[in-house]
């Protein structure tokens, strides 16, 4: 196994496996261990072709690749209506960046992209994902394109969309009844007993997803800055729950601005329903060492993808280097959200208006560029 | 109203509306009307932004677009698992191209992008859409872009999926418990009386589609001569019904021969369920006076959103100039292929299926580069 070393970025300390830094995790803080950033020096973002597998030497694994064509996923422009009488200031721009248009309709193909090939190259035969959402149906369909068994654990909130979506595509789907800290003990025994590789977290506090795997959402930014080119996007809205996809953003901009392909990093936002907004809460806190211990209640939520009660290191960090924030809305904003995008003929999942709604509340200074991630279809449950 | 003239590619005579050429019906023979074909002169492919906004010029309808970011859909190279023991030939390629990654989750986006700009040009305030499948949720997601009312006529067979996705997209759906004709009937009486604008056909043969509409499907073949450049495709697999979208690539090609920008039209090759077959059926006739009056029965099939009795005469005449065929295939046929395609990751609706497993019958020979359109995503239905 060639895979690049993985790191700790909050105390440095090298990192094994695939549960985080544990170091970090005796302090109770749940810290990522990426991989070093990619040197993009020599390349062009004309020609970058998008997709994870644009460009290859941006990955952990260079290839082979295993794609179905992920990325490349359209900017579309939304309608804002004033809200107030001042007509004469020229409005901001509001854009949502449409990932429900990946194969499996989620961002979360990218990831699973990228995580399938680092199986593949670690010589796994079995990936494994505890996910009752888009996680899963992502691990199914790229376990299904490299020819490698997959085993889903689910709960039993899973939408029937979704449960026939990782059937078809042939999963072991394993609904487990457990807490969160029985499934993740039976993820770590399969993973150290039977050697299989895990596309998503098991150890507590959640470290955020497969470090690898999640350098595939770099291709989110490199996109956006192919896209806009020329125009400054002020800020881009992530929906956020373990920040997986929020820092791996980051991380792509990060690169580009390193390798002089960018001129400056847009500012990054967490977006989160109220009902569980750790992030929002951490940054009330003015000390950071306070904000990485930050707890919240987590209630049930329309956003049902999104909810934690910790804010995962690897989003704080993501935060702080761009200038951010975090941002939550109520359901009620959730849900008026979803169907104001519906209204203008984009079916999203209620996790996609949370950051579409916290986007038109920033979108609000004239000349503005706001862009919300739109993280998946609202084909597997229509109805949120 | 400033859209192009139409007019009747079979008898010559100019059309007025969108009900076919009234003097071929009275033959019995469904004829659309095709605006004419769009200069393309002067135009570079390689810098073809891809989508059928992409070259505003190729549309009936320069503008303004209604769009949500469809197009641009990701080519997939599939496996191929020789059957024989011929293991020393060099095996042909089998692509498809997938669709399933619009707005919408199917190719009707590109049509109805383009529809709904022809209706707002011309000054409608309803749009109107009489289907049982992909085109009413793609008719009602870009009426709500658009702004504009939008009613479809189902009927009690529509997928549950499907249902909620129209429903949450804000459109009128009407379930019509009469026969097809009585549908006809009802949406050409809206159509004269209401002024509601037809996205889909009313009459009788079935010309297939609204012809500007359809133009948006030429981006389909720009899209395949940008995406495989210097290599040439053998062979373009589209599943048919009424052929509107067989019609499209096949006009598309035509446009970009014309200019130079592609040196020979790949041959179109219409993949039908056995269990309804009418292009298949019609090509064994000598006689091309024959194969325009060949009719079949028309029983269920796996791939439900198939399924004609006559060939609309747009396909035959796609096929005729691209020296193009019909192949059927029976649902056994089709259900192993949508598993096989399941099997490597991707989940498509039946009649996707269709084409790729006419596609793989065809690629056999060494070399051979063969691309079937991927049509729409699986999510709807994941079952069929
Ligand atoms: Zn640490
Ligand atoms: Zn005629």
């Amino acid at each position: 196994m060639t895979a690049p070393p993985l790191h700790c970025p909050r105390c440095g300390r090298a990192a094994e496996g695939f549960d985080g830094c544990r170091v970090c995790a005796g302090e109770g803080i749940g810290v990522n261990t990426p991989p070093p950033l990619a040197d993009l020096a020599g390349l062009d973002l004309a020609s970058y072709p998008g997709g994870p597998w644009g460009w290859p030497k941006a990955l952990p694994t260079p290839g082979p690749p295993v794609s179905l064509g992920e990325g490349n996923t359209p900017g579309i422009r939304l309608r804002i209506e004033p809200d107030g009488p001042q007509e004469g200031s020229a409005p901001g721009e509001l854009w949502v960046k449409y990932e429900g248009g990946n194969p499996t309709g989620s961002h979360k193909d990218r990831a699973m992209a990228v995580g399938l090939a680092a199986a593949v190259a670690a010589g796994a035969d079995t990936v494994v994902a505890a996910s009752s959402g888009n996680a899963g149906a992502a691990a199914a369909a790229y376990a299904a394109r490299a020819g490698l068994r997959c085993v889903v654990f689910t709960n039993e909130r899973v939408p029937a969309g979704l449960r026939a979506q990782i059937d078809a595509l042939g999963a072991e789907r394993v609904v487990h009844r457990g807490t969160v800290a029985e499934r993740n003990a039976a993820m770590a025994q399969a993973v150290e007993k039977q050697g299989w590789y895990p596309l998503t977290s098991f150890s507590w506090p959640s470290p955020g997803g497969n470090p690898y795997a999640n350098e595939g959402y770099k291709s989110v930014a490199y996109e956006l800055a192919r896209d806009f080119a020329e125009r400054r996007i002020d800020t881009v809205v992530v929906p956020t729950s373990r920040a997986d996809l929020l820092a791996g953003v980051g991380r792509g901009f990060r690169e580009l601005a390193a390798a002089g392909l960018l001129p400056e990093v847009p500012r990054l936002v967490a977006a989160e329903p109220a009902a569980s907004a750790p992030f929002t809460a951490a940054l009330r806190c003015a000390d950071r060492a306070d904000q990485e211990r930050r707890r919240v209640a987590s209630r049930p939520t329309v956003a049902f993808s999104l909810g934690e009660e910790r804010p995962c290191w690897q989003g704080l960090d993501a935060l702080w280097r761009s200038g951010g924030t975090a941002v939550a809305v109520t359901d009620e904003v959730i849900t008026a959200e979803h169907r104001r995008l519906a209204a203008e003929g984009l079916l999203m999942e209620s996790s996609s208006a949370v950051g579409v709604a916290v986007a038109r509340e920033l979108v609000t200074a004239p000349g503005a560029l706001v862009v919300a991630i739109g993280t998946a279809t609202g084909l597997k449950a229509p109805g949120g």
